[in-house]
Order: structure tokens, then sequence, then C-alpha cells
């Protein structure tokens, strides 16, 4: 993984996207489709840019299941670049 | 020190306000003036807004001494509230 802290930061930055993080660490992995964070505050497309964010600094790994996109937090690869970040954002309540 | 994690993240996503913080954590409390930071590519007022936001979040402390403003990295007290998140910084090359 690749990412600058530059971009970690910036794509942390978001309330949206440590609550997307969050809700992902709390399920197993590839169990939780886009479809299912239109709880959150935002519209359609800016939901699919808060995905595509999280996707480019490499904390979000997506494979299409027929109709659905299913995610994995990609938490050990994550920690190993940036140590002690994801910590932060999963133990904000 | 009451910072959020939505601050401390806003705060150090600029890299001009993370050298500062690298600059500051090379020398000893108190020995490095606002004024010796004008090596920075930014204007002068640019700068005065950065010191205020690393004020504000808890990352710096500062005090006057005539007619120079002092800088102490206040790393322990931000190390307790947000651990791993500033040796990212200065672990940055």
């Amino acid at each position: 993984m690749e990412a600058s802290l530059q971009a970690a930061l910036e794509a942390l930055s978001d309330p949206i996207r440590r609550r997307i993080v969050r809700e992902l660490a709390q399920v197993p992995d590839w169990s939780r489709p886009c479809g299912t964070f239109n709880e959150l505050p935002v519209a359609k497309s800016t939901l699919s840019h808060h995905f595509s964010v999280l996707r480019n600094v490499g904390l979000l790994e997506q494979r299409d299941e027929g109709a659905r996109r299913l995610n994995r937090l990609r938490k050990a690869e994550f920690d190993e670049r940036f140590p002690g970040l994801l910590d932060l954002v999963l133990s904000e309540p």
C-alpha cells in the first residue's frame, strides 16, 4: 500500500467516511454491501465518492457479487502502513 | 486537552502544519520563535493562521518573550489524547 500520510489524513478527516470505517469494522469481511449504508445522511452520489476515497487510500477493498458491491476493511494492511491511525478512528464514539 | 479527532485530523491534513510540527520536534521546548519559520513557502498571514490552528488543537503552546513568540510542542499531552498520531507525522520524510 503506497498511500501517503497526506492522503490518509484527508480521507479520515471526513466524519461520514470515519463512520463507514467504524461500521465496516463491526461486521465480517465482505458481509456488508454499499447499498446498506443508505441510512447515512448524504446523497447517493456523495456516498459513492466517499467509498471511492476510502478505496483509493487503501482502506477498503471492494468486489461485486451480482448486483451488490461488497466491502472489506483492509485493517491489517492499513495498520502496518499507518500504525495507530485506524485505532483512533475505531475508538471514536 | 479536549480537541476532537476531527479537529486533530484536519489540523494535521496540511503539509505546512506537519512541517512546523516536525521542525519543532527537533529542537528544545521554547527555543524556536515563530519568526524563524519564514523559510516556509507561505505568506506571513498564512503562517500565523497555521500556528493558530496548531495551538487550538492543543499541539502547540506559545509564550511571548519580548518581541518573540516562542513555541513548545505539546508532544506528551497530544500523545496521550491521540496515541500514535504525532509519531506518524514525525516519521514522515
